[in-house]
């Protein structure tokens, strides 16, 4: 198989692995209580700092709806880019879990503004409407692009100057930091963000994701949250071991330096080849392009990856911790190859 | 109190009060198994059809909920215009019940269509996102616009070839017959309309909606959804005998037809006035006009309406059964007093 | 129709209807912005205090609902007895609503005790059980017996000292107050209660109840909960008026104390009658009474009455503010009639 | 450690673990359309037959939510077993995502009997009742007792005669299958179970559960029930890989019949000992014996294991795959030891 599909079409890096496997000494508390759910806490805080609450989940979904669920009541609504994952791609699950409404709001590049959440609050105060609370933004986005640490705390500021509070879908946190050339934790309480999710799935890791809770009003709600939420694994060393592999020997940053470094050496490849444009700045480990239709159907005969918007014939390529740079020139080549025969035909 | 500001600020109609007053003798069952209900219910369905299930509803929040409970499971998509009622003004009452997702589209006048419905049922088969399984309009709409029969039977045939339903809003379903110069029953089965709710509040009721159900299989459910949806009333005659009054000598009629003719009187009133543009055509009991705010300002000393975008200046102006040929040219003669003497200073 | 089936066979009290017409005065703002509502909210105030929030919704079960919402997040319970209204009656609204479980306890005569609250409570803290976070009681209770003050104060000030609120349902709080002697106002903050319902419907409304909010942090969010809810009346002052009319001139007391004096006459009626036995103190406007089968059988071809056990052939026998002496003392004669008749044959 | 304080203070068997590294093959598609996905649910389908549906899920608690959900809506009840752990020990996430209520039976054991289950069911038809329509059990149970296939067959056809369905959870499916010496398939459509869950967790798993869904009715919304309850995990072959080790060469029978002749082999061992009544049969893999809770005490300071009832001082003794035959020999061991020394101080 080669994909460019998405970063979890990619398996678990042998040191989450190992680390998994390593987890697996005789017996241990379930639900967390654990030895190797500790140092992974202990690693994650690292980051976050001291004072953050850490809890593992079972998938990015579950992720961002524990968090989601900390931080409004029903009738309180999240505030999200129209692209958002958690508006289009999670089957419907905040709106089932939550019982709020999404305010999806179009965007330039996935990306929120102060501006256009603004625009988006109106009706406070009224009980006709659904109250803006929490602004839910994710780095890197749904399109590839990456917020700066000066985008985030304008918005964060935003958001507290007017009672909300700020949530960051971090399924590709680690892609975002290195691309800011920050450590993660740099995206946390330093910027205004309340509540984050860490991805470990798409940075390595075999099924697993950390909530970190920065707005202590929001922990003690947290346990339970998760459980009722259906995200609290019994043998949780499973889940937190890989945590302890991503967060040691800054592997988390290896993968996505690598991963976003792949990316660019996809979309520079490709520079020059008839009728393939690169549509957006390559800022994390996705290339957006747009390509004949004819072009992109010989080219799925061979290599897995998904157009974005058949309308204009966009695609998206994604690469990961895994992606080798044989498999990018290789891809790369038979673009070039194809687009170029496509248009010699034209 | 002089308003234009809603058709809920009116009162209710002698003959709804008169049948209230009525219905109290002596006992009776509660929940609906009396003898008001049942003639109600009769007279329901001679407009919707011996085969509707009529059940009635306390507001036209619970009715819309209950019916569109009916139709969907947590998973299944709401389609409804950005305008809705549904959408904005009911708290996410939908999202929290329903637990389903309302994917909402921008429109030209708060008027779906099949090319709009389609667009935006995307993703079908695919778990990661919602499937569109219901239509939702309103008629007359949120714009105070109307959609014809036709255009219902278009959307309807789109819905039903893909597996949709249509339901239909009716809050205003009189204003909206009269509107189209028919029955309120022509714009049930007839048009492939599936569930609609017909809503007695505004047409000059005390508080009284029906939910009148016309696909044989959603009818099962129903006692159960209205009842845990807390819209069923112990003693029910007071409610069901407000139908009986407006469905008795064609008062639905009457009151509908009043006040589509006093928005008519309004919206001629005010043509030629300077700085005073009717923005849309008046199709039923809603008149949309822009102003300058200075003269909303003054008029609002006096009169209460509401801006509708403060942007544009857009106030919306509503006329309801209650309203008098006086209050209107009242209404209209202060219009164009406080417009001209505006106009003169700039 | 000769019903002791329920207090809610009765229709309207005339003042009540009066009441409602009177309401009915030209334009008024909706959603509770008008006079009478203004009037019904300062009214309840002077029996629950200055700083009681008072909401008025359009049944019980909403009523129940919206305030149990304020009180719970979805992982904590509410401790009710096994009989209460709110676990048995209102096909699931709260678990749909609330997304809480209703932890229910069984009881001797439908009252909980502090030490039935205390065993209930288990597994304060540990994430795999909900959290115990409300006590419902009722007054009076679905079994027609009523808690004292001393009662109420007890299971307040257990429920306070372990991190839990109070919520009374008084669907019949009228009857529980002429019971104890008191103003229905004493069964508020004084005896430690932080959310009641007070009923107005079986007191002689059309329907209309009120949620009466004593505990300060639970207000902020109660216009939202109630819209969300689907209980928000637009033409508010016609349920609002309801209120006014029972709260003026004691209505409201005079006719909780009919309806318990018609039960009273009813459970004295009947000593004596071979076969039938009262089975507990009547305190409110229900008896309960054990009656042969064949007895039961006979009657209910004349009188409306529920069948409460069809193991133990107990009867609940209800009387409501229309009941007349003429119509207990009918019943009573036809009771002692086929009983005797009965009780000759064996 | 030494723990008898559950089955999942295991880890996973070293098969388990080979499997799951041995699915880390290069790139795969994710969300379960993978090579090792498709094996597993061939796998699972040779035990329940060929139109069996199969979805792994991420624990249990999701998978009973998932499977519930598509067979109740919100207005439908599920009767269980009071200790159930749907019940209990789910900190309420199926009244949460279901919104519905579950009516709970004391029981003898931890089982329903098709008495029991009747009795619970009252209230059909009527809308103020929720309408039973889901019977849950578990086998084995809570409390360590297995159904037998007879008593299964009973319930399920008392459940089908009276419109309602049958759901298994099988945390312990395994361990319940080699009690009764049939194969785990011979607890699903032959005797009549319509939903099951096949736990993977307790059987050596890391953390996989599957759910099998056997009513064709139930098939279509499984996929999007799953995505949108967060059970759905994006490198799916990491949880599928577990159950081809567990269903390779009967990994999962050789595992649950170790487990099963530990726990036999600790309540024969503790046979004749002073003070320690074994109160149950030892049917599955979990031991309950009342013992003086000085002797729990001290042997607490050693060894894991919970008290069940503090009341009468019993405790839960669980053994699992791992548990070895020294263990448990030192275990009892001990017990002797300290129950004998406080047997001689009194």
């Amino acid at each position: 198989m080669k994909s460019f599909g998405s970063d979890n079409h990619a398996g678990a890096h042998p040191d989450v692995l190992a680390a998994v496997v390593e987890a697996d000494k005789g017996q241990a508390l379930p639900y967390g209580d654990d030895a190797t759910t500790a140092e992974a806490v202990r690693l994650v805080r690292r980051h976050f700092g001291e004072k953050a609450e850490v809890l593992f989940a079972l998938n990015g979904t579950g992720a961002n709806v524990i968090g989601l669920q900390a931080m409004t009541r029903s009738f309180e609504a999240i505030i999200a880019a129209e692209s958002a994952h958690i508006n289009v791609d999670e089957c419907g699950a905040p709106e089932k879990f939550l019982g709020s409404k999404i305010v999806d709001v179009p965007t330039l590049g996935g990306k929120l503004t102060p501006t256009l959440v603004e625009r988006a609050s109106h009706g406070k105060g009224d009980p006709h409407h659904v109250q803006a609370r929490v602004v839910s933004i994710a780095n890197s986005t749904e399109l590839g692009t990456v917020y700066s640490l000066e985008e985030i705390r304008e918005i964060a500021d935003h958001a507290h100057a007017n009672g909300m509070l700020l949530h960051l879908d971090g399924a590709r946190l680690a892609n975002a930091a290195v691309s800011l050339g920050v450590d993660v934790g740099e995206l946390g309480s330093k910027v205004g963000v309340d509540v984050l999710t860490f991805g470990g799935t798409k940075n390595g890791a075999l099924g697993a994701e950390a909530v970190v809770v920065l707005h202590d009003d929001l922990v003690a709600a947290m346990p339970f949250i998760r459980k009722q939420s259906m995200q609290l694994a019994s043998k949780m060393r499973y889940v937190s071991a890989q945590f302890v592999a991503l967060l040691t020997d800054d592997l988390w940053r290896r993968n996505a330096e690598h991963a976003n470094a792949m990316a660019r050496r996809l979309a520079t490849g490709v520079e020059g080849v008839p009728g393939v444009t690169v549509t957006d700045t390559v800022a994390a480990n996705a290339v957006f392009a747009v390509l004949p239709p004819e072009v992109t159907r010989t080219l799925q005969e061979e290599f897995t990856f998904y157009v974005w918007n058949p309308g204009t014939g966009q695609v998206r390529w994604m690469t990961s911790w895994a992606t080798t740079e044989e498999q990018v020139d290789d891809f790369v080549g038979r673009i070039r190859e194809v687009a170029t025969a496509y248009a010699g035909k034209l």
